[in-house]
């Protein structure tokens, strides 16, 4: 159905997921969460899918950006209670590990993917949901959006998947400290104050305000867009001289690529650039 | 008077410090620095008391949350002019290496320290009183509240007790470049801006504020809080991959714990859950 | 025409450098990017000179403070279209990484340099023009003041130069991604709330305001000032007992300086300090 990457070679990639919707159109791949009776819980399958079709959707040809929203009344209320909790409690630990391992998994996944993620956040984005938003390259939230993350409230340590590396790196150590160690609920206006909102618009904008962002990084220079990621990621665990090389070789690559060119051509012919992504 | 944990066998736990007032009440241990006529200045004494309760602190068996206040006009106003600047000057070389590494140990010990740590700040926080803050997990800050990382006014580099360290990763480096290099004092309203306020609240307010947290903070998941501020405080030092690994450990340990099954039970019991901390 | 510092023996100072003005009055060295009809567009003779500037300053006996501003309508724009991306896109990699290391070059010679270094921002800074005002510890800014890191926008890495490393560490990971990866431009405003802005003025003010900062920088305790840059750049990288280690014996160092022991002379004698800068 899709084609697949140079340096793709045997596995054939998933036609069906079953744990969530998946389309894509005009390269953007969508994920709707869609289980709106129980606030898109998510469960041991949609972990293991969402982490299955991270590690795939780099080598879909025709994907440049990635959504993740949920239908309903909200974004994604966590893990589920009943489906979850309920078989974690009884549990062994080698199965817990395997759990526990396989969420972080999704989040670095998320991170390590060179496809820039778009989350849609309306009404709650709670534990593993909120972590799911935090996560993403940008967060377009409705005036309805809400965000705890509220593991210490079931008795859990609030460093969930990643949650306590990455939460102080967006909103601060102060405000990170007060979200995971208390759960507490914020409202859209709070996160935008915290800088955990890369858009905030009103309900009734929320599709068409995701769309237009999915829309721009689809059109825009893929692999300036990977890279500017990618650093993203990795600057935050190195020291600035290591940085700084890694920019310089970066760029100095990116300089020999056809849309670099193409801009400079643009620019000099008066019109807008058309990408390549390479 | 207190029992000590397992894993605490010879030494025997300080009955009275002399340095500062101390108390414990419902789970809720509280400093209160009370030389109101000096602003509640350290001394050489109170550094050395406040580095050794710290470490003190985690073997009290009734102690899940720890409150640092100042009495009188403020909450402190750093390093005594007189009795540690009036020495220091005079100092040799052992010595002046003994203090600061003493002081650098009481912020070291705050952020070691299992036990979740709230200030309670009115008036001035000054000097090593704004460090105390900001190495504590809340701030809960009235009106009249101010913090001055005055260091560079005596002299001194800013970056004194771990200031260099924390402040960027709490209000970010443009503003602590300007907070630790100039040395001057803002005001409450600024200090949330900037996220180094974690309640802001009238000085009316302030106690009732505190010890609602306080309350909060030792009712809760002790388990999960100890942890989550260990995450917080390690992750800051750790790459991604580490940070989610760990991550997964803590979060499979905390599955197995009484008070996760509890939440569950709770919860299906639609009533509050009973955190035993184990 | 400057006397060299102890530590620096047979190089000559540089005595004019031709791609930028350059000043001395009062302890106070200023570049003025000069090239107003190009919106002060960098070339590679003026990041050249940039960082040898940056190298040499420190061998200033008379400079204690640096101001970085542009002439015209704003204050960079970046480098030059035709000067340089019309040269880099027929460049051999030998040369490119020669560009883009000297490109991180400038900002790590900004980082590392001993002298605070505040930057004037009126009208645009984009591309290496909101590179260097992010590497700047100040950064005083005018309401017309506006920042692009456009480096997508020309099919280029965002993490240009660093700023895959800085901004999120000003900024947070969130505003940081939104910036890189869109390459937006945002006013003065959002820039404030942002907190990449140490002072936000009038245009009118500007000059004074930066005078007035570059002054109180000049007339301070010199040693102390640059202590504290060089702490808060190395404990980016560096863990926290090793930070609270390097903070304890800079502070032991500094508490035998002769300007530490004339804050207590001034102290006690109730008049301001005079700072020697040793």
């Amino acid at each position: 159905m899709t084609e697949p990457y140079r340096f793709h070679a045997s596995p054939r990639l998933t036609t069906s997921w079953d744990n969530f919707r998946f389309a894509k159109a005009d390269g953007v791949a969508t994920v709707t969460l869609d289980r709106p009776d129980k606030l898109n819980a998510l469960t041991f399958e949609s972990y293991a899918d969402l982490r299955d079709l991270l590690a795939e959707l780099p080598h879909h040809q025709d994907v440049r950006a990635l959504v993740i929203r949920g239908e309903g009344k909200g974004f994604c209320g966590g893990g589920d209670v009943n489906e979850i909790i309920g078989e974690l409690v009884t549990m062994e630990p080698r199965d817990l590990m395997r759990f526990t391992k396989m969420t972080g998994d999704v989040i670095r996944a998320m991170r390590e993917c060179p496809i820039p993620i778009v989350t849609a956040i309306h009404g709650i984005a709670a534990g593993a949901g909120a972590v799911v938003a935090l996560a993403s390259d940008f967060r377009v939230v409705s005036t309805s959006g809400r965000f705890a993350f509220l593991f210490t409230k079931v008795g859990l340590s609030g460093g969930d998947m990643g949650a306590a590396y990455l939460l102080p790196r967006v909103v601060g150590l102060g405000r990170a400290t007060e979200l995971l160690m208390l759960g507490a609920t914020i409202d859209s206006a709070t996160a935008d104050r915290y800088g955990l909102v890369s858009r905030l618009v009103s309900d009734d904008e929320l599709d068409a305000s995701v769309a237009d962002l999915a829309r721009t990084l689809a059109d825009g220079p893929t692999l300036a867009f990977a890279q500017t990621k990618s650093l993203l990621t990795r600057e935050l665990d190195m020291p600035m001289s290591a940085a700084m090389e890694l920019d310089a070789m970066t760029q100095a690559l990116l300089m020999t690529t056809k849309d670099h060119a193409e801009f400079h051509a643009a620019f000099t012919q008066r019109r807008p650039p058309r990408w390549q992504g390479r």
